[in-house]
């Protein structure tokens, strides 16, 4: 489908139909470029007694931890994101974190529900990226088919309780005037990430080897251009594994929830 | 004149004020920072005959010109920008250029007025320099009390029959994070050059010397900074010297028209 044929609602039902595929089991790979249009989010469950440093730490640090949604605790419902997602069930998949160590994948967590989880999703780079590519700047990563490369950063969060740490950023390789051009598209999504925190030499912020990414996959920087830096929902991920919360469950890299949001719909200008 | 008792009225009456002593030949001085908040212009008035060609020029060009008001032909007033401005005499400093060759420089210009003339007003970067400084990154040149460092590039603008060459930039230098800023905060002034075309690298865009500015001052761009290029209202005053019109009469560099409008009016976000 794409065109007129696709519109909101068109959108809409796929993003319900790839939940439905997750929960039912037939999908455990990544969500990269499924119901195009449609907002992805980042997650991560906490027990309730984290939760509030944690909600604090994601206010004090919007550009990596933008919040999009928060539940009640013990309800695995997130209805601000659409009628029926069910956290439990509907991620393609989920990896679990006993003490800050990765400890399982897996495809759903019926099993490990507890009545005082609480579940945060946060905006990821998917949605800007759509609009970047819409802008004809598409990334690279993009282009090739590949992850996004992601970096540990000297960048010092605000720390909140025990949720401490430094930003991981995601690079995308820019000529300074497509540079401009994404600093103006990406400004447009501060619910998603929002502007570059930084460009140019990857020294400056903590970062010794280009070529060699923390995270994700790498891709050239060629002559003419500049590395371009925006702030990374990888960073919770690390964070949590400094807190090290006796249990913690988040998306598996890549294998994002599907929402009901458009990125039409968080764009502010 | 500050703080809560500096209105839009009272931008409005100095902005008169400024114009009456320019009228009355007690201001042949630059105008920065006289009357903040209010709406500077560059200005080029030329034969009708011309005038098509180079409305078309800018239409084109909007980056470097930005077309504020043009008037009737032979009507020396301009009711766009405020109910009492004579371009023959409202402005502190006019300079004439003849076959393209600067003449002269004059306090006004009603011996020299003719019955096809059209006046073009054009944004100017004064505008977003303040907007600048109100972001709390204010550009280096500010600081330091001097003109903008302006450089010939190789950027080539968009003909119109005789109207032809390559823009002139302007430059500021900022630590990455703070250009991210200057970028977004200029983005909201596209009447007034709006963001930058460029960043990094001057011999990219045809500058071999970033000390030597082809107009205006030189100031240091430190380590960990670089150097950012907004299109610069000196371009049209180039182009003309370049398409040799019998005459053209523009502002005397940094002796700009005051209007009647706000800054804040022309942000459009």
């Amino acid at each position: 489908m794409s065109g007129n044929d696709y519109t909101p609602d068109t959108a809409r039902q796929l993003s319900r139909e790839v939940r439905r595929q997750a929960r039912e089991g037939e999908l455990t790979d990544i969500t990269l470029n499924l119901a195009p249009g449609i907002v992805q989010g980042n997650v991560a469950i906490l027990p309730k007694d984290w939760a509030a440093d944690f909600l604090k730490f994601c206010w004090a640090n919007p550009r990596p931890c933008p919040l999009l949604a928060v539940s009640e605790p013990g309800d695995p419902m997130l209805p601000r994101l659409g009628d029926d997602i069910d956290i439990r069930t509907d991620l393609p998949m989920y990896r679990v974190f006993r003490d800050g160590v990765m400890d399982t994948d897996m495809q759903d967590i019926r099993n490990l529900w507890q009545d005082d989880f609480v579940t945060f999703v946060l905006g990821c780079s998917f949605s800007f990226d759509e609009a970047l590519r819409d802008a004809n700047i598409p990334p690279r990563h993009l282009q090739l088919g590949l992850s996004t490369a992601m970096y540990r950063t000297n960048i010092e969060a605000i720390s909140a309780g025990p949720f401490k740490g430094t930003y991981v950023v995601s690079m995308r390789p820019y000529k300074p005037a497509d540079a401009i051009r994404a600093i103006q598209v990406t400004s447009r999504f501060p619910n998603v990430h929002g502007a570059p925190l930084y460009f140019g030499d990857p020294a400056e912020i903590g970062i010794r080897d280009i070529t060699k990414p923390d995270f994700g996959d790498v891709y050239p920087v060629y002559a003419g251009e500049v590395p371009v830096f925006w702030a990374c929902g990888v960073t919770p991920q690390v964070i949590i594994e400094h807190a090290k919360p006796p249990i913690c469950i988040t998306h598996k890299p890549s294998h994002m929830l599907l929402t009901d949001l458009l990125n039409a719909e968080l764009a502010v200008l």
